[in-house]
């Protein structure tokens, strides 16, 4: 069974087939978050520790830590970023960046075994990010697309994806160190994106072995009620095959989701995680906040 | 494509690939329902009626009607149930009885293409319900387990579909006619019965061309929030390409469940469905009613 191993300087958490789901917490990104930019920019990463924390209080079992703000120095916000983070958690982090120099930047002070974010299957790309996962003898997450664009083809997605797990071997990567990025469109653009995506990680399951990840919230982009929409989708992803997503984790009704496809793909034992999120009203909570219950006064 | 099309005397059904998934109203069923089932025995229809009307509203496209009180004349029960169900609701109807004689005078006053529920792949099963299937043009539901009882092995629950599927056409009821219920067990009770069900599902679809159907609650019986893990199990059963179920449309979430599926399996055209079920507060409402808003005064 595949197995990608990622840590951090005290904890280790193992993506693969058969397993709890891996959330990985999206939310210290300052991609359209102006406010999170602005603080990070001028040196300030007090939201940056307090979603670090809420995440992981949520069930996050790993974070994505993206630095990208137009004009800023991203390599130095990247790695004061990664630091602080490994500060007030323990969880392994994906280190999210396009630009090769933070992934470096990122790379230098982490410590245990990243999730580099990410290499796609362009040449000159691959050269660069390939090294660099193989240097510091991290996983890296594979977007199936290329020089010829997002084909909306889940079969040439899968050819891409092939070629780059066949470059990562060449750098001596495992496929086991490479997590595939199906590309998740908006349901609301595109109403193939889900069966795309279905059909696409049951083949890189079924046939590369690899385990896979996606930018979840895209696909319910634009659409009202959104968080249900993009728990099913992760319900079904599940069922399809998925084993991480980067999502977000505040959220109850997609948190719930993820773990009842767990309990449903026969990865909760005993239904144990669920009863017990379930039963106790300190623990996840995301269905009873979810009927409105409160505590009431003993 | 395969299509099931089921009627009242003015309404037409159609369940089948790649069409939204027909939700079946379970309601009416007075196993388990102390009071319903004494009621219909004095002769009182009124919560049969009332459940009628609540189960459509709440959008189900069909509505399962079983009458089995033990002692009862049950024959009587569901011809009378049959009547005061279509004068009150214009949907098809599923006619549930494990006993001939009442699923006999159930077809006896039906008006349209009904469901019959069930035959099983028992030879002497098999030989009772098809010639009425046939002779009335219905279509039916076929469980797929036998005399040697559920197999925990969903490709021997194959087999028995497939048995009866050709015994079926023996009888000309073409496979379209055959409704194909996989058997859910609880998953609290067996971790592997969300995985059967998917594995099969999809073979049904792939290997016999049929529409399935299921008892979906019986999935999350036992474990706490139970609603979530119906829903999600819907999902994921949707995903897998199931076209139907014989469940509660009165829980939000599992509706919602439902309605998400549909979206990201492309059976929503545009997603019109989820944002007309999202946008207007008077309509389907599940999202709404489960973030608890309420409506302001204009």
């Amino acid at each position: 069974m595949t197995e990608t191993v990622l840590s951090s300087a005290t904890k280790e958490v193992v993506i693969g087939f058969g397993r709890p789901f891996v959330m990985i917490g999206e939310r210290i990104n300052p991609t359209g978050r102006k406010l999170l930019a602005e603080e990070m920019t001028n040196g300030d990463f007090s939201r940056v520790e307090s979603d670090a924390i809420a995440q992981v209080a949520a069930g996050a079992q790993m974070l994505d830590v993206n630095a990208g703000i137009p004009l800023a120095d991203e390599p130095a916000l990247l790695a004061r970023a990664v630091e602080l983070v490994q500060s007030v958690t323990d969880v392994p982090l994906a280190i999210d960046s396009s630009i090769i120099e933070a992934l470096e930047a990122g790379l230098a002070v982490y410590r245990g075994k990243a999730l580099i974010n990410s290499v796609t299957g362009e040449v000159e790309n691959m050269e660069r990010v390939l090294p660099l996962v193989a240097k510091h003898g991290a996983a890296v997450v594979a977007i199936s697309n290329d020089e010829t664009g997002i084909s909306e083809d889940p079969d040439v997605r899968f050819e891409v994806a092939k070629k780059i797990v066949l470059a990562a071997n060449d750098h001596g990567i495992a496929a086991a160190d490479v997590i595939v990025d199906p590309l998740v469109m908006p349901i609301g653009a595109m109403g193939t994106a889900g069966q795309q995506v279905f059909h696409l990680v049951r083949r890189l399951r079924d046939e590369l072995g690899v385990n896979t990840t996606c930018g979840a919230s895209n696909v319910s982009f634009g659409l009202p009620n959104r968080h249900n929409i993009t728990g099913t989708f992760l319900a079904m992803a599940i069922g399809a095959g998925m084993t991480s997503a980067i999502m977000n984790p505040m959220h109850a009704e997609v948190r719930s989701s993820v773990m009842a496809a767990d309990v449903l793909a026969g990865q909760d034992q005993d239904c144990a995680r669920w009863i017990q999120a379930n039963r106790d009203p300190n623990a996840d909570g995301g269905a009873r906040a979810r009927r409105g219950r409160r505590r009431r006064p003993e």
